[in-house]
């Protein structure tokens, strides 16, 4: 009998008899639990998409065909069956497999997820990009119900509908987003699963009408063009996908292979754009998962019998959480928005103690910021907390709803700079540079727990516009444990007028560590509280050095716009930067913070390269 | 009789008898089509929505009741009746009118505009803070079918419907976007409205049934029942707006007040958010307009009689669109794209020569962007043509579906820098910021018609990843009619060691003309074809200087890379950025180029100002 081991490419998949598949998806299952509580991962909805997954490899054939998963958190099975299954154990580590899709592991990942929402807008394109070079593949995007509440989705299949291309778009409707699903598209997909049960039942009147002496065939034939004609004018028309375009098919079982693989050869032969929609269960297979979804969506590592974490200790999330529900208490204007990450920015508290002022938007960042300025401008403080890498949606919101009005919304951006395991999508290394450019928009980073509380209160209620604070994924470094918040813009360590050091947030650990391993040498150091907007007095502070060496966990951002200022001030002295310039695929934050040369030892090499000579 | 000149606030509106509203209308349109005739603006969309507006004036109290334009172009009336008639003659002028809603201009305008789909988001907010503050007013969102199309739109209902605040929703269904309205807006709003008018005379059948002897009447009960189950079932949740949770009403007639004044009141009695979609005709009341509602929608001046354009010679944008032509002619892979700006970015001459590779995705520059990806992914070379302020929209898009892979797409970026008219919301002045903290992108500024078609093809087929050119609204400047392109990254002119001018686009020719006037100086211009990524030889030409100066059309983005840049290579002369600091409202390109000082007499006192005593 055929295993995991065996299948060196999803061709062995196509051979496999129904006892080898039956016995194929528990082994997928069990290699995903056993990685997954070694290396953390997203677990819930990986578990869910087995069969789906399995299916798909026996009716299509990567890479004439292209499966475009969404977001990406349902893509394992898919690797271990693409010849990734020895590799597997080094799974978001640096180094090795990624957690998500990525054309340059493998010619059958067709396309970088990572981001939500975007593999009907990708599959549509690789669709047409077939079509008009003649190419007669595939192009099928795996997208579940908490992706189609970006409003990207809605744009992808509002285009996609009107092609002719060989697009197939899976709906992996697991009822949940990572969160509990909200809006429209919960309840939405709920209507849509009755309204096909009961259709299938309404056979029944016809068969009792038609007992009826003489009269009774003439009216169920009355009765089936009326029908008829209603459901064509309003049923046909009536499913949100037909209207998009797509012929619609489903729901059918997410875990019946033999029904999947039907539908899927059924959606095959239809010559315009499908929406198969596919019923699954979230964490399918394992007790804890399945009845905990939320939980096990993304996971640090844990215990694979009992689904217990192997703790995490106290983070700045959870200090944000704890510290915004003290606010809100004391100010009932205080209202809290998340797009479906309640869970990773500690939301819960908020969201149970304040159920009226706690919004979550769905993976919908754009609505999440210019809802924020609209209740800004209705006069409530708005706390949008949000990961880093996904706030690059919501620019155009923040200029345009925010900025220019000046509306005073809060950003809690969590998971700035180097971010673990998640690799090249989820570094939270844009938000400087891109709040650098708006206006009225003022960024603070606390570098420990009092600072975050701090700045936090100082962002509610001291800081006109965009108020942004931003703060890593994890905990504080022990090294700032006991290190006061001042308030103040920024602390300034004065050690003569040789080197000073400016830097800001989780880096000040690393150059305070370095600093105090250099007693010999006068370092000053220039800790910027309020890194945006540079003011001129940290720029006075910095021309009366000899040297000036800017060190931030980001790519690009306050470097330019201080040694931009420096110069334009008449500055003549040394200047240089540690930034992140490279990309950063999956790591630990130790190892990427390593790569980068944002840790002591990076810190010491680079102080050290521009003071030489001084 | 009442008339404009006499309406002083929405007061004297509510005042009004059937004749005098009636010939308010008239009035109303008579005003527009005169001033835009000599100002320009979006014509249609506001002859279109006159009668919606005065009966929004009658049932709503505004600012207590909050309207919220979406995008803008449908304001002019609420501007003429709410106290702005007098001034309304400097509609889109230098310190007059905006164009679009503005707080900063009047209470009665609830929050600025100018990009699409936001209002249903913005009054989400506006309504929550509303009934968390205790304020019984309403938001009102008024959005048209061209704007549901953005995704920000979807994700605005699908959240908004949720609530339970005073919220209503006005879909203007002028069954037109700014082209004609594409995909899944276009398509289900005219079923719904078949819809309506379908179960209409559905009672016809019950009509027919009940006459049938003995029998008839239980079997019309038996199939009312019937239908009401089927339509509890399936019509009742079938429209997109009661899924999202709204109550739906409609379609009304969007041209007879009375029926537009109930259908409102009625709406304000409902007990949770309402769309009310309103039947209207683009252009209304010109004949001119009605039959061309894309040529009269955002327009220049006009003769008011024929409304024929003044007409506005050659620009930067149709000289894309013929080059592209060009290119396309050549090569099959060549496909282009717009978020429905064909006209504005002058892509009818493709649409109509390839139709099969023209993509108008509605105003959805994110999809624009990811669809792009895919297709670039897919081996073909897409085109995206953009309004640089728009671009902003797809930062995430460009980041992680693009970028990240290194997927080639070009983006024609128009309207960047100094836009006349339309004011602070569509200033193309990010783009050059934006697009510098995003790896492999380059971008190029083509400062006259043949460097556009120059890097145009250089950005084609020359160019990995991100290739984008940017160019300004408007022709070339005389003074660069003759200038050859070169081709090269940059333009070098040595003039001794004193003083190097850096600058690209458009601001060469200003540039360009200074230098001329100054024959007894020794200004050395280094114009900058390829302006990212910054490179070391620009920075070793600049090295060599006593006094580097930047000049740029734009907020932020060479000027303090290249700061940076020349601070850490160690040079120590002087150095100044002239760029666009301040928020421009409307104006006209000349006086917009004069207030930040592009213009020659400002770039003559900057460069004066930073070289004296050289």
């Amino acid at each position: 009998m055929k295993r995991l081991e065996d299948i060196h490419s999803p061709k062995d998949v196509k051979k496999m008899n129904k006892e080898e598949l039956s016995a194929l998806c528990d082994q997928l299952r069990q290699t995903m639990i056993e990685t997954v509580s070694h290396t953390g991962g997203h677990l819930a909805s990986n578990l869910g998409t087995v069969e789906l997954t399995v299916a798909l490899h026996r009716v299509f054939t990567t890479p004439h065909d292209a499966i475009v998963w969404d977001v990406g958190h349902q893509c394992y099975a898919h690797k271990l069956l693409t010849d990734r299954y020895e590799r597997f154990g080094s799974l978001r580590q640096q180094g090795g497999i990624s957690g998500f899709p990525n054309p340059a592991e493998s010619e059958h990942d067709a396309f970088v997820a990572g981001h939500s929402s975007t593999s009907i807008s990708v599959a549509n394109g690789i669709a047409k990009a077939k079509a008009l070079t003649g190419d007669d593949g595939y192009a099928i995007a795996v997208i579940g119900d908490g992706a189609l509440t970006g409003g990207l989705a809605y744009e992808g299949l509002s285009n996609a509908g009107r092609s002719e291309d060989r697009l197939i778009v899976i709906l992996n409707d697991n009822k949940m987003s990572i969160s509990r699903n909200v809006g429209f598209v919960a309840r939405y997909l709920s209507n849509l699963r009755n309204q096909v049960n009961y259709l299938k039942s309404k056979e029944r009147i016809s068969r009792f009408l038609v007992k009826i002496p003489l009269i009774g065939k003439p009216l169920v034939r009355l009765m089936k063009r009326y029908t008829k004609r209603l459901k064509r004018k309003v049923f046909a028309n009536t499913t949100f996908f037909e209207n998009m375009g797509f012929r619609y098919m489903g729901p059918v079982d997410g875990h019946d292979i033999k029904a999947l693989t039907e539908a899927l050869r059924t959606a095959k032969r239809v010559r315009r754009p499908v929406v198969l929609h596919v019923d699954t269960v979230k964490g399918k297979g394992s007790s804890y998962a399945e009845q905990s979804p939320d939980t096990y969506h993304g996971i640090s590592k844990f215990d694979p019998d009992t689904g217990v974490p192997v703790s995490g200790g106290e983070s700045f999330s959870c200090r944000f959480g704890d510290a915004l529900c003290k606010l809100a208490e004391k100010d009932k204007k205080v209202v809290a928005v998340t797009a479906a990450m309640v869970g990773g920015t500690c939301l819960e508290q908020f969201a149970e103690k304040y159920p009226t002022r706690f919004f979550d938007t769905g993976i919908a960042e754009e609505h999440a910021v210019t809802f924020s300025a609209g209740m800004a401008k209705g006069g409530l403080i708005p706390v949008f907390a949000v990961y880093s890498t996904f706030l690059q949606r919501s620019y155009d919101q923040l200029i345009n709803d925010t900025s220019l009005m000046n509306n005073h919304i809060v950003l809690a951006i969590d998971r700035a700079g180097v971010v673990p395991d998640d690799g090249e999508t989820h570094q939270g290394i844009y938000d400087v540079a891109m709040l650098s450019t708006i206006p009225n928009t003022t960024l603070y980073a606390p570098s420990n727990f009092a600072e975050l509380e701090c700045h936090l209160k100082q962002a509610l209620y001291d800081t006109p516009g965009i108020a942004a604070l931003r703060y890593p994924k994890g905990g504080e470094d022990p090294i700032l444990k006991k290190h006061l918040p001042t308030g103040q813009a920024y602390d300034y360590d004065r050690q003569g007028n040789g080197v000073l050091l400016v830097t800001y947030g989780r880096t000040y650990g690393a150059v305070k560590a370095y600093v105090e391993s250099q007693p010999d040498q006068a370092l000053s150091v220039l800790k910027l509280n309020r890194v945006l907007p540079l003011t001129d007095d940290v720029v006075a502070i910095a021309k009366e050095y000899a040297c000036v060496l800017v060190m931030e966990e980001t790519r690009g951002g306050m470097g330019e716009l201080l040694g931009s200022a420096l110069l334009k001030a008449g500055y003549a002295g040394r200047y240089g930067v540690r930034s992140i310039e490279e990309t950063l695929g999956a790591c630990t934050t130790a190892q990427g913070l390593n790569r980068v040369g944002l840790d002591v030892e990076g810190i010491a090499s680079f102080v050290q390269a521009h003071t030489e000579g001084l």
